[in-house]
């Protein structure tokens, strides 16, 4: 393995930039080279007056130094298709923002050239990475919930109307990257159905519903909404065993696992005093909300970047995943304009590489 | 106006039997004389042994008794029709646990039988008498709120997987009386979508996602849940002004009104350095949790039942109450059978006296 | 075992005595026969117009009546010791509203004539029947939380300025109820200091801190207020191996089991990174809330009246934590007014059967 | 006005330097020159490998170098005196970590040296430059909580044992400094009274409860504490008018105005029905919980030493803030070697100048 550090630019500083370049800087394997916006004193600011890293606004520059291995891309998600096709042309490691590309089709192409030139190409999901949803991905995927029962995200906020893309494209892209990384091998998004509204007529659904029919009968659901008076960030995952609440704003207790459950029994009574149904069955028992390390997820991204490259295997949030977010919105998007129907998703979701990031490495081939 | 007491009987001791008793025995107007229950020592164990209140598992003897001018039905949801029939046609004023009947049709016939013999016919929608509903009704039909843009809400539970309706009629139920409690003059239900999933094999749904479509172009939706591991009881609505949480298990805060929104303004610029558009507005000022009073609404179910047969008055969740409720309901059961397509509400519900309980109340006719 | 029910009758129809009437009126082995109170309407609007309870103004007629084999007395806190001693003298075992009576001294004469005449003298301290303090107090004496390091309680309330007792008369009383009730075995209180002041000039201490000194080393505090804006009930047990708060107003998870520590270890390490002592461990570890049942602690203090007297055994809090109560309530007078000096409880605490209400069940004697 | 930057060096690369870097280097007004440390490695590592700044073992180099004008002393609090006296007698204008010096004694040599030189000398209580404690001030010092009844600051974790102070210089010293920039002018700390244990036998006191008596007959009270499971960070201000809850952990509602209260009456009636004195009147309104902006307080503290430093005045938190704050916890400390005894305050605390914060701003003399 290499011990020398990778040469990486930053490209982009706008609302994430400076995120990566925080995190580049603070992570020891990377030597961070550049700061790129085509807007020069937009990343001269973001650098700050005590920086040694060089802000520059010329990204074919920065693509022809050979000192630059890898790029974090976070150019508005239009452009990303050109940036990102333009750095593994020049034979960069991508990192790159959500959403990958601007369509499922533009987005299969990355991930041909980056698998024909051998390259490292990862997508951002962030929140793939804290250690609340790496619990979460533990919990489903070591059976300790056991069946998946529901999934229920809300995700609302007094947020930024986008100008470009709407609600689901923004925030429910979120709850899907999550709900993608910690599914148990074997269940995978059938159809979708989304329903919005405009209230305030910005042109696009700033509210939004989205259901998601998984393999296994059960259903996932989001409520995305950027007119809510309050920040709301919460999962919830119901399993025949135990369930799951996570609320990711609840500082000192992200997690709750309940040992809490309701089941079908074999033997069907009526409580004649209850007059309810005696075939099910109700657990109530401890909640335990366990210890769960507080750290910057964007940092793991880095290094999960960083050992991608240098062990030259696929990132756990690999261009693959990138895909199935895509084939998701995608059916989303379709959805919407069809009153809600189910869309069929159409990703080679039952291929087993495909449909868990964690489950399956694929080497990306031999790195220069 | 009269000033003896009103007679009374309570039919059904099951879940909200008990209940009923307890409330009319404190109503200072109503005299209750029996409790009565298909099953004797059901009816004698709800009364325990020191109360006055004559046990009786004789429903036509408690009708036939003169004594008796008014009766509470919490009897099963299938036997409604029956039962309210015989009071309505014995001359008994009645009130209803939800729903009013099993059908639409069938609920019909009992509220124009009410009004052909003059009688009140009310329903027992609880939450709607609640002082939080009050205040949002206000807040509402005051134009505090501005132009509703959304309303939300979530109401789950380790519930009781009820052996003969599915979570929409056991929980939905609960939203949509509130939601036809509150809606503005001029605003009402004009579809409904649902969607539903059964992960316990329980033989109908236990988790549901509703959306109303509501004539004004916002939309009102509800995740009702029989398998949460928490209990929630949330309803958030969104307007132009402002907007309101309403957390009902939040006892030292249940509302919370915003001073906050997002609107768009007239002018689009595009803010170079943030890459959002500007040509939406947002505004975000302090909260103002009002101090809402305590009380038990079935107290005030009982008070505008007394009133509603005094003055001679409709009450606020009339028969008609009780019908759009069935329509609503209907059309999910439908929506839910043909996977979530949008299915019109088939009520008179552009008939103002209809849509909203408050507006308009018309009287029952001539009281004995 | 008899198993005829026995006679009862509640004195005092003011705040708690309606709360009596009703949880007698449930416990099976009970036969609620008078509801007496000097105010005669009083007494017959709290029970009502539908109970077969007799509501009467004549305590000597209560007291000569053989049927009435005991009685709760819950009318204000001067006049306990003229009626529970009259109700002794007349044979009645007793229960009664804290506090026993108005001084340790004539508590004792209380005591005193119970054990002569073998009746059951039990002090109402229903926050020691909840739970949540059956739950604390199996976690404390199991050794579950290790040695106990500190407790820490706030009461406090935007409550009822008393006319004749201060806040930690009113308030404290509680806390200091359920830490003799919780209290390992072997450790009790010292010495009490209390602090308090009056800023609306009510006569009396309307916000107060009271520190008792344990005899393991460890503090115990209580912060009473009646001039609180919201409502707070939290008592928190910190122990060597674990420590657990009690927040009671919290209804989905009253109790929180953290299992979290400092303890010294013998090693002393001064860390020259972070420059702190390294002779400290620190443990944090996952939270378990326990799955605590709800229920009516006034129920189950109906409950163990009725076992204390058909067994002919003590009840949990018998007269004895009655006087441990009063001893820590006096000394915290005493402390008021020499301005927070520590006074030493003077009650015979050293006794191994005086000081855990449970350890030790001492018999009282034979029951008629 | 001066227009160039303001030299600066941070000095003590611990807990807080980095902090100092951070926000030094993101205040346009000030040119961060140096981090010095005496251990050279550390100074290195917090500045990491992209930064201009300089690293530094040597103080007296730092002092010497006429580009340096203000320092920002973050050494350990025994070594507070003689650097901060070394950079004063260097002619540089000092901000200073609480406490200002380890004792009233020669932190007034400090105040001394600082005013015969003309030099700025400001404490960084960052709490008092929080957007919370601002908004705290103003609700007092403009009289909208009405006259100031209690205050009760809970301020607890499993924080870490320091090895040279107890939990009150650590963790109330936040709490008195907080209490000393927002009491309204005329009321000032007269005595202070402590009660300490150390249950881990740490060899300082690790759980804390101090009493401050104020001079207009209020208490003000903190309870500090190293050992608590949870982390818990509220003050409550109660007042005549209004009260009003701080929770600095609670995000989404840092501040709850409650119009809430507890006034004495002039006609004394006892209420026969409740037994309570109704010459109280209780006041149950609204809470508003206003829109405080979120920032970073060290932020603030910067642009203030700035602002004194060009405007030639004292900085808000002066260095008689920090001789009050020492006053008191040396009062705090003699009390907890008396056993809680209630200790004078005896700084020169009746000088209106000496005791709010704000209310009068002393000229530092010429600056250079």
């Amino acid at each position: 393995m290499r011990t020398s550090k990778i040469g990486m630019a930053v490209i982009g500083a706008g609302r994430v930039g400076p995120n990566l370049v925080r995190n580049a800087m603070t992570t020891s394997a990377l030597d961070l080279k550049y700061l790129c916006d085509r807007d020069f004193s937009r990343a001269r600011k973001v650098l700050g007056e005590y920086s040694t890293v060089v802000p520059t606004a010329d990204l074919s520059q920065v693509l022809a130094d050979p000192a630059v291995e890898a790029v974090a891309v976070a150019t508005p998600a239009a452009t990303h298709y050109t940036v990102v096709m333009a750095a593994l042309e020049a034979g960069k490691h991508v990192l790159v923002e959500n959403p990958l590309a601007a369509s499922y089709r533009t987005g299969a192409e990355l991930v041909a050239t980056a698998a024909d030139r051998g390259l490292a190409l990862m997508l951002d999901h962030t929140s793939c990475y804290t250690p609340a949803v790496t619990h979460l991905r533990r919990l489903v995927q070591s059976g300790a919930l056991g069946d998946l029962q529901f999934v229920d995200s809300v995700r609302s906020n007094l947020g930024l109307v986008q100008p470009d893309i709407d609600v689901l494209w923004d925030l429910a892209a979120h709850d899907l990257s999550i709900l993608d990384s910690i599914l148990p091998l074997g269940v995978y998004p059938i159809a979708v159905s989304a329903q919005g509204s405009d209230p305030i007529h910005a042109g696009r659904a700033c509210v939004a519903h989205l259901s998601v029919q998984l393999s296994n009968g059960a259903m996932a659901h989001a409520h995305v909404n950027w007119l809510s008076p309050t920040e709301v960030r919460t999962t919830t995952l119901g399993g025949s065993l135990r369930a799951v609440v996570w609320d990711d704003l609840d500082l000192s207790q992200r997690l709750a696992v309940y040992d809490r459950g309701v089941e079908r029994s074999e033997v069907d009574v009526l409580d004649p005093d209850t007059e309810r149904a005696a075939r099910i069955s109700y657990r109530k028992g401890d909640m335990v909300a366990p210890a769960v390390p507080e750290g910057e997820a964007l940092r793991d991204v880095m290094t999960e970047f960083v050992a991608a490259i240098n062990q030259r295997r696929s990132p756990m949030t690999d261009g693959h995943a990138g895909l199935r977010l895509l084939a998701m919105l995608e059916a989303a998007t379709e959805s919407l304009a069809s009153n809600g129907a189910f869309m069929p998703v159409e990703a080679d979701l039952d291929d087993p590489a495909n449909h868990s990031g964690i489950a399956v490495l694929v080497p990306v081939g031999t790195v220069r």
